[in-house]
This record gives structure tokens, C-alpha cells and sequence, in this order.
């Protein structure tokens, strides 16, 4: 039976196209992106679209629940879908709707989207508190239900403070070590070995912003930042969160970085000249090259064993622990 | 293995208390009211109300998803909470929020509570025009997902006509003949008769509203009714749907007849000089008194195996074939 393959971050423009083109990849498993600033109505309505999804296209796709979901999207061969928020927004200021999210599927939840949310400071702001009253409050009851804490768009203290307070590892879903790319989104070294330590996994972004090069990093860079994080922070606690945003029109990038708190231009990790996605490496530009990726890794020296690990192992044993309560 | 013991109608005040009476009567599952006019978000704060229970007492209660539940609960010494709506309030004019209910839980689904509603009529309007468009839609949506449709406060052409457009059975959980007691929402017999026709359930009440002779209804008189319903209907197709609403106040009926659609107040079954809540009869008083039933139909001439499975065996049945996708 193959290792399965497990990407922890998309947010495409979702189409046919695109679950055909992760079956020709083997993309077992995507951790789908369904809030960045919506209310929780809004994003039961995005709940909706997405059961319709499911039900217009079962030899495709599925919503997934529990690490056995991989195996089961590897055996049909299908893709299983699991749900996350990158900004608490949907729950608010209501503690309940924490265990009604994770019944309806959400399996990651971040903390904060850039901005200081409810919960603790996100990785723009210029100070951070780290985590706020109702934030300690949030990580106890996400441990308790099996909603797994993400720390992608995190800023350091609150980062730090999330993985001490959770009794239960957390996730970098989407990001890259600051050593190799000093990006705002990317972590510090601080950060990465105490989310590792703690039993947490890193999922390296291919957005390209994250990347040493930008659209122009090569392959072997990207790997050889791997086996460094490898070396650092062990294998075994490394996977993938592309961040692919395929198809998408520059006004969702816009509705990321501004949603609806601002009415000024914001750029994110562009500029005024480069404002919207960035293209994709040539290497990666969709679901179809993921072997690309496991090529590079065993290329840059890694084994067999390890190469599976990081293309999707490592997610699943992760997803096993983490889902659900303890 | 004793045979389960379902009420499938309560609406009580719930409390450490009632929870155990259910223990100590034996009732191994109940359905139970979450929504009479509440919005999405208000019946998502009811659910969260629930959440918390779950979590404070998982020695007495849990929720109930599956026909499984109710076994479980027995052999574990429980009561599985299955959730239902009285009315389609909550999920608006949004087909989408027939499947997100159905995975927060929810199992039935009234298409009117006494009003005309954008599904159907209820049966304290003058004009019954049948489902509606989208009425019928839902329908062919609860279908799909296995959430069942209760008709206990539809008017008679709605009734008939969810029955006839629906594809699997129907329920009446909460109701009487209304040959035995002429109340207005009790049922005609060609209602009846075509409800059961279909492998749908009837459930009968113990609201006093409901018995004829109100309060003073004496237990051979009801299980009287019972015998003959089983005669005209198959004794297979009956259990009961007590509408307890234990401890509440009396403002929660005004709720349940006024909600915020008239700021007239209105009295429903009650009137100026009775407004309240009816006292129940002195044989089923609460759930410490399903013995009291058991022993009348027994005593009334019903088999074991009859009394089974109207106590609960039958509901078991209908729960097996009826939640969830066929």
C-alpha cells in the first residue's frame, strides 16, 4: 500500500478541474480553507457549497472526518476533504460554537489571521500579548473536542504561549522557516523547535511569497530547506501546507488581506506594484506535481521512509492524535 | 435484552433532575424540541445549551445520531437525546441547512407549527394550500439526507400531501386520533390511515389538550384508544410522543403559541380562563411513569410483544430505516 499524500493548506477556486487534477497527482488528502473573515452564518453557507459538492461529485471527493478518512480516500481513490479556519472569526465571542464547528467537520482552527483577533495577535501587528483571556480559554476547549490549533498567521508570543498552554501538539499549517526566508508569515527558529518539541508539525508553504526566490526559488533550494529543518527540528515533524490558491481572481486576495476591517488598501506580503498572487514556481503549479516534490526530496538525500513521511505520513499520524477527543 | 422505551416528543425544563427520572422510568432514548421559533443562530444556542449538558452529565445522557444509540444506551444505562425541530424556522428559506441540521444532529423536522410556514400549512390556519414549492423541495431533501418529516401540527391537505411526495415514511410523533378526542391538533383517519400506509409512525400524546377528558383522562380510557387505533392502523406503526414539557413555566407556552409572530397573545389548545400549562393526568405525571402505560396495555389486552414494541420498539425500527442516507 502506497504512503499517502496529504497537502494541509488550499484554497483554490474550487472546480471539477481541479479534484480531477489532484487524482492525477494522488493527492489523498487537502486541508480546504472555508473562513478568512466570515461570520459563522457566512461560513455555514460556505458548509453549504461544499456539500454540494460532495454530492454532485462522489467519485471525487469527500468530506473527511478522521485520519482513517486518508485510507479510505487512498482505497477509493478520491480525495478527502477537511475543513479549517484561518481566522476564529466564525466563532466569536461564543465558546460553544467550538464544539459545533468540529461537528460539522472543521478539524484546524488558526487563532488569529494577522490582525490581533478575540483570541491572541496575529503575525502584522506591532505588538503582541499574546493569548488573550477568552484565547486561553479557546486552546483548553479545542483541546478538549479535537480541534487542532493553528499558528500560521501567528505572531511569535502568542505562537509560544498557544503551544505552551495547549496540552496537545498545534500546527504550523502553511509556513517556512525565517532562517531561509525572513518573510513576516515565516517562524523563528524559537518558534519551530518548541512547536516540533512539543510534538507539532510544520507544513512548508509553495505560496511564494514564503519562499527563498520567491516564484523563482528552484527545487533543490526548497528541498535543501527541508533536510536543514530535518536536521534541526526531525523529519518526522515536517509535512506540506502549499497554500495553493489555483484559479483564484485577485480579488480574493484582496478579501484576504482586508476582508471587511479595513478600508484601506492593504497588501499583504505584496506591494503597490505587485499586488496580486504571485505565479507559481514552475515545479509546482497545481495538484498534478506533487511527484515532482517527493523527486526533489530523494534527490536532496532523503530516505524512502522520510520522503513519505513529509509527502503525507507524518499529516496522517498527526490527524490520528489530534482529531477528535482524546 | 429488555425491549427500549423511546418517548419521542418532550420539551421538559431539563435539569440534573428530569434526567435522572428518566433513568429511574427506564427511557432509553427521547426526542427532544430544540426549535419552536428560533432562528439558525438561536437554534445553534440551543444545541450549544445541549453541548454543555453532554459534557456535565455523560453518566446520565448523550446524543443520539443512530438507531445504534438507543441500543447503546441501554447497555450503558443512558438516555440518547435525539434533537427535533416543531417548526422550519431555522432553516429559513436555505434548502443548505437541511444537511448542516442534519450533521449538527437534529433527526426531525416539523414542516409547520400551527402557522403557515414556506414549507406547508399549519393546522390552526383557515386555508390549507398543501406544500408548497419550496415545501416540497425540503422534503425531497430530507429525504435524501434522512431527516424526518413530522407533520404533528400540519393542517390535513399538507399532511396527505408531505406523505404522498415524500419517498420514505413519515412521522406524526406528538398526536391523537381525532375520532377519540376532536381537538384541533389531533388526526383524521384518513390522515391516519394513509400515514401508516406508508410505514409511517404515530406517536401518541399524553398533553392533556390532547386526551379526551383532559386531566381526568383515566390510563384504561387512553390505552381504550390506543387498542383501537391498533386495530385501524396495525399495532406496528404506533408508540408514543408524550409532549411533556416538565417544570416549565408558563411563559414557555406563550412562546410556543405567540413566538414573535402576533403581539396578540394567543391561547392555542388553552384559553382566557385556562391559559397555562394544563396538569398532567395522575398516571403520567413524568418519565418515572412509563411503567403506568406499560402495565395498561398489557392489561388492555396487547401482546408482549405489541406492548414492546409500542413502548419503543417500534420507534427503534422506524429510527433504524429512517435517519441517515437509505
Amino acid at each position: 500500500m502506497r504512503a499517502p499524500v496529504i497537502d494541509n493548506l488550499q484554497y483554490a477556486n474550487w472546480s471539477e478541474k481541479i479534484f480531477r487534477q489532484m487524482r492525477s497527482g494522488g493527492v489523498d488528502a487537502v486541508h480546504v480553507t472555508i473562513a478568512y473573515h466570515e461570520s459563522f452564518r457566512e461560513m455555514v453557507s460556505n458548509l453549504e457549497v461544499w456539500n454540494r459538492r460532495f454530492e454532485a461529485l462522489p467519485h471525487l471527493i469527500f468530506r473527511g472526518s478522521t485520519a482513517d478518512d486518508v485510507e479510505l480516500a487512498r482505497d477509493t481513490n478520491r480525495t478527502a476533504i477537511f475543513f479549517g479556519f484561518q481566522n476564529p472569526s466564525p466563532i466569536g465571542d461564543d465558546i460553544g460554537l467550538v464544539e459545533i464547528v468540529y461537528q460539522l467537520g472543521v478539524r484546524f482552527m488558526q487563532l488569529t489571521y494577522n490582525n490581533q483577533s478575540l483570541l491572541a495577535t496575529g503575525c502584522y501587528e506591532e505588538d503582541d500579548t499574546g493569548l488573550t483571556r477568552m484565547g486561553r480559554a479557546v486552546v483548553t476547549e479545542m483541546n478538549r473536542v479535537g480541534l487542532v490549533i493553528d499558528m500560521s498567521h501567528s505572531a511569535e508570543r502568542s505562537t509560544l504561549e498557544a503551544i505552551e498552554h495547549s496540552t496537545r501538539p498545534v500546527a504550523i499549517t502553511h509556513a517556512n522557516p525565517d532562517w531561509w526566508h525572513p518573510a513576516l508569515r515565516n517562524k523563528s527558529d524559537t518558534v519551530l523547535r518548541a512547536l516540533t518539541n512539543a510534538g507539532g508539525m510544520l507544513g512548508f508553504s509553495l505560496y511564494p511569497h514564503h519562499l527563498a526566490g520567491g516564484t523563482n526559488c528552484t527545487l533543490s533550494q526548497f528541498c535543501e530547506m527541508i533536510a536543514e529543518a530535518a536536521s534541526r527540528y526531525g523529519a518526522e515533524n515536517l509535512g506540506l501546507g502549499s497554500d495553493l490558491c489555483q484559479d483564484q481572481p485577485d480579488s480574493v486576495v484582496e478579501w484576504m488581506r482586508a476582508g471587511r476591517w479595513t478600508k484601506n488598501v492593504e497588501y499583504g506580503e505584496g506591494s503597490a506594484t505587485a499586488p496580486g498572487f504571485p505565479p507559481m514556481p514552475d515545479w509546482f503549479k497545481d495538484n498534478r506535481d506533487w511527484d515532482n516534490i517527493r523527486d526533489g526530496l530523494r534527490d536532496t538525500g532523503f530516505s524512502r521512509d522520510e520522503t513519505d513521511g513529509i509527502m503525507g505520513g507524518n499529516w496522517l499520524r498527526f490527524y490520528r492524535h489530534s482529531f477528535g477527543p482524546k
